[in-house]
């Protein structure tokens, strides 16, 4: 069996190719004292990968080196070890496993998982990264209260679909924003939401504001761009809006973007603010209780898109970013 | 003695001029059951007086009718009552005094005011709205720590000049924003800010980045526009925007304006949050406390500019939204 990892080989202008990325192929490594091979069987896509290909982003994470391992979480079982807490046969997630079929780890960015809960795609969407993020979206950012009117953007991707379901069990009514009538009728069928909103089905703002009549309470925005400026005149007083992901924006950063006006900011007392879920790990107990609970009342249901081999994962990087997936894309290895 | 109240005749175009206003005569009015009458001696103007003359501002205080007396904060004494819990001879501040010289009212837009504590200008300035907006700015909105870095724009007006002090006061290094050299000398000199930045004097990005050499953690924002635009690639990780006013904003409602890019929003985790003071008067006694007790210690000293003359009230309103008053404008009586 050989290690294989998908390397960065050049950085991406726009949307990403598949000769952006290589496959190098090593020995499986050994750990040393204090460190434990995991083998990935899932690997979990998320688009803010793309923001670290890029050479420059000011106060975020550092980007990418060119020949380093792209980031992204897995889920795998220890297969060598020698550290104290974790022996071969243990189940794990792991915050940053990487695109990789081995993770050699301290162990720091491992959690055990219980495959007899959910199986291993799960981990990686509604019970890990991406529904932390939704979680801790409409709990600590938003604030969010039984009653409102919630607006997701990107509502047929990972975090999105799971903003629909999450704001659904805190008895929110929930606007879905996705592209093309297919996955609008995903996201009020199989997802959940209340109404659904086309944003390439012309007139946004009409439809937007027919689908909420009484205006928006918490807008959850994966997209930034011309989705959030369509929600922006409809924010009601004390409206929070929940900057989470600017998919929008990934692609082109050589040229900044512009926000909308601010003058409603003062004139509704809106809230605007950007969150990393990464940093929320101490909500993390929370959220395994209640989307577990969620999810065995069948109040949530999982929405990963799996695609099959390891050397697939660039394609399925492209064609999410591209929006030619559903929920939380997961590659199995 | 008359009762002279100055009315909206015309909405103002762009910055308002003395015939969009009229002052119109009549008697003196007598209470009925549980109303009292207040002589007003000192009127605070307020920039966002300015917002209400406009025909449409949606989610915000319901704009004045033409005809109607202008809005804004008094202070004065009772001099006729039939309310049961207020005395001929109190002194009061009232929230919404209005631009008159006399006002009869139930009572509910009145405070109890000790005249021994401070002068009655100071009671429309450190000790008034403009105080109380400083302050739940800074703490609440802001939720300002010892040692964070702040900036503050229109820095030698009413509500800035209280924003520098009160940083201050709370341990923090401030930066002021104003426009042309004596304002920025009476912002470090008078009002005591650690640097002062001219918005006149060119390269304004460059002027912030040299006085901010450890960058932003609190921008609050009175003006929006340019100087809200430099600001923004200034802020720190865990950054707050704090929305007060948008004086560049208020004359050129025609058109809207547009926003910074959301992208730091999200990379470095940024919060934007507009408020009105008016809706934090639950913590108006925790707000008087401090204050005067940093007026006592000598660590606030108050910045009221007061003009003589009811007449007046007109151009020296116009006169504070030119920019050429510091501080709190005041008319006395």
């Amino acid at each position: 069996v050989a290690y294989r990892r998908i390397v960065l080989r050049r950085r991406p202008e726009g949307m990403p190719v598949p000769e952006d990325f290589e496959v190098v192929e090593d020995a499986v490594p050994t750990p040393d004292d204090g460190q434990v091979v995991v083998r990935h069987s899932h690997l979990g896509l998320a688009p803010a990968a793309r923001i670290r290909m890029s050479a420059d982003v000011e106060g975020y994470l550092p980007p990418l080196a060119l020949g380093e391992t792209v980031y992204g979480a897995a889920v795998g079982v220890v297969v060598d070890s020698r550290h104290p807490d974790l022996a071969v046969g243990d189940d794990v997630v792991s915050i940053n496993g990487g695109w990789q079929t081995h993770d050699l780890t301290d162990g720091r960015n491992l959690r055990p998982v219980d495959l007899s809960v959910a199986p291993a795609p799960t981990w990686l969407g509604a019970l890990g990264v991406s529904g932390l993020t939704a979680y801790v979206g409409l709990t600590d950012i938003a604030r969010l209260e039984a009653g409102q009117q919630v607006v997701v953007s990107a509502a047929a991707g990972a975090v999105g679909s799971m903003v629909v379901q999450f704001a659904r069990a805190l008895d929110c009514r929930v606007v879905g924003v996705a592209g093309g009538p297919d996955k609008c009728r995903h996201v009020t069928q199989t997802v959940g939401a209340d109404a659904a909103v086309d944003y390439r089905g012309g007139d946004l703002a009409g439809q937007l504001a027919r689908a909420c009549p009484e205006g928006v309470d918490v807008y959850f925005d994966n997209v930034g761009g011309a989705v959030r400026d369509a929600v922006w005149p409809l924010m009601n007083q004390y409206g929070r809006v929940v900057v989470c992901g600017q998919i929008a924006e990934y692609n082109r950063r050589t040229q900044e973007g512009s926000g909308p006006d601010w003058y409603p900011l003062l004139t509704k007392s809106l809230t605007v603010r950007g969150f990393l879920a990464s940093r929320f790990q101490h909500r993390y107990d929370d959220f395994l209780r209640d989307a577990s609970a969620w999810l065995r009342a069948d109040r949530v249901v999982p929405t990963e898109f799996v695609v099959d081999g390891f050397e697939r994962t660039p394609d399925a990087f492209i064609a999410m970013l591209a929006g030619r997936t559903l929920g939380k894309t997961v590659v199995a290895i």
